[in-house]
């Protein structure tokens, strides 16, 4: 399984609109394709998609037949403002377009752009697992043998380069031979849960239930949660977290029951620049993904749908933030800038 | 529109699996019909089905083909025990057996009996209704104009025998000339609100937004929501509340905002012989409910997957209990042993 990755001249992408039914991948030749595959949400995870667009840049490096470098260069930067709008609130996507955009602004020579570019992608894809790998290395002390733990959306391999964040942590606490049990929220509307989460899960035999999101409270009330982790899509610099919809709901649920809240996201996903949750912009996704389930309506026509992908856990609400650079011990009031001093 | 009724010596019952999309109705000559229609939520809500039980034991009076009446009596009980089970949670079943087995014990006379349940099945849609108009009075005070009001699941003319419990406060409050917007959250597995509750106000003309339960939280923290609303399916001694899952989340978060959390159920809902919420059995249904809409699969094979239908809202999260006997404001500490007294 192949979240994403460069394939000579294409981008490979698996479609995870198909999952769990079918292991569908797309090839892409042209950078606009890889930017309409995030639109569509064909890949998604903050991580996976600023690997994605990166990818999708230096593939249009290559796709663009100009001869000459100031052309080049302003063709590129339609590019990555084209890559800016694909999904607004993952902080991931202009992290990616801004170490584009140094590359594109360092360099006159058309051909060792691309080629550096080419580069810059695969580092960040490799670099993305690493810091996964560390990321569970740190979080895996937070879990405890036999702890169900119960995690929102999908923050695996299949929303990263490989390995994941919130899964990542709860892999490698498997590895160090936890008995880790997961309760994955369905995740709607869009379904990353039961769909990604448990396919992934199950695929690495770790025990996984499945329920609605609805649910989480009457779990956490009867005892059988007993940790919770996600991930993120961007983090303030106050550690206020954006994340899927839904996040938000769980965070006070578990502060109401004492069940301790992590997050657990690469650096990538640190937001210095926004100071606090209210200064995300957070994405409004088309009526249809909420109304219908494939070809089947589950709202009348003629009412009013609202689809919100994302809300904001204030930092109050999460017990740590784990990054491959040092776990962040109760976020409020303290501020993430101590995570880029290191 | 007709939720359930008796017509000739048939039940009628409105199939509400095939809502929104076809308004179809099943016509049940035997009484193990309407016990499975209870069974597979062609019919739901609790008020709903205490009335279509009441109704399918009277046709089952009809239907013993029985000339004497101690095997009358006999086979009429195993009758009232087979509606018993159809549902474990909702107290309005078991409210409906005992009325009927006080008319079973009373009598010597078959054909009298039969009359007199089918009076009775009558009798209790009509009060239903009633109940419901009065619930409307009492609650619509606690609804101002503009407001918009978040409900769960469907309290409305479908789960009832007519107007409803939580809708029909809407309705009231929208009848004495308050604009009123409503929130309905779709209610996964059986998607109650994106269905039904969404149908039944499109054709009141009454604005509403369907949106995923996950949502809640956020149209909360953001303000739009204003003040929720549910209906019930049993409230024990101490005001604590089963109703669909989901319920309690929504009711912590309310808390959490210091938005206004409202109850509105029949007397028939409360159960005295209930002390706590913990005392009261929560249904789990079938797992394919879940994993399935239709035939699309949304959960791989091989996943487990839990679906408890209810969950437990403590009475301390209660702002008011709305019944048509009157309003318990701040159950908590109180019992509901004062309407009893009324």
């Amino acid at each position: 399984m192949v979240t994403v990755k460069w394939d000579d001249d294409k981008v490979i992408v698996l479609d995870q609109r198909e999952l769990p039914l079918r292991e569908k991948y797309s090839a892409y030749t042209h950078y606009t394709g890889v930017a309409q595959s995030i639109i569509d949400m064909e890949i998604r995870g903050a991580p996976a998609i600023g690997i994605a667009a990166a990818m999708g840049i230096a593939l249009a490096a290559f796709n663009l037949d100009v001869k000459e470098i100031k052309q080049f260069k302003e063709q590129m930067e339609g590019v990555l403002q084209h890559f800016l709008s694909t999904r607004p609130t993952a902080v991931n996507i202009s992290w990616t377009v801004n170490r584009m955009k140094k590359i594109l602004e360092s360099g006159n020579d058309i051909q060792v752009i691309r080629e550096t570019m080419k580069n810059e992608a695969l580092d960040i894809l490799k670099a993305d697992v690493e810091a996964n790998r560390q990321i569970g290395k740190y979080g895996s002390d937070f879990l405890d043998d036999g702890d169900v733990v119960l995690t929102h959306c999908n923050a695996g391999a299949l929303a990263t380069g490989g390995y994941g964040t919130a899964l990542g942590v709860i892999r490698s606490a498997v590895e160090q031979g936890k008995k880790i049990e997961v309760f994955a929220c369905e995740t709607r509307p869009y379904l990353q849960g039961a769909r990604l989460t448990a396919w992934e899960l199950l695929q690495d035999n770790i025990p996984v239930t499945v329920i609605t999101d609805n649910m989480s409270g009457h779990f956490m009330s009867s005892g059988v949660i007993k940790k919770v982790i996600v991930g993120a899509d961007r983090i303030a610099a106050n550690g206020d977290t954006a994340n899927k919809i839904g996040t938000y709901m769980h965070s006070v649920l578990a502060r109401e029951h004492g069940v301790p809240f992590y997050v657990a996201a690469p650096v990538s996903t640190l937001d210095p620049d926004t100071p606090s949750g209210t200064d995300i912009a957070i994405e409004e996704r088309s009526v249809a993904e909420v109304a219908f389930i494939g070809d089947i309506q589950l709202v009348p026509e003629g009412v009013h749908v609202r689809n919100p992908s994302f809300d904001i856990t204030p930092a109050a609400n999460i017990t740590a933030i784990i990054t491959e650079k040092g776990v962040i011990d109760k976020p409020a009031g303290k501020g993430i800038k101590e995570i880029f001093s290191q």
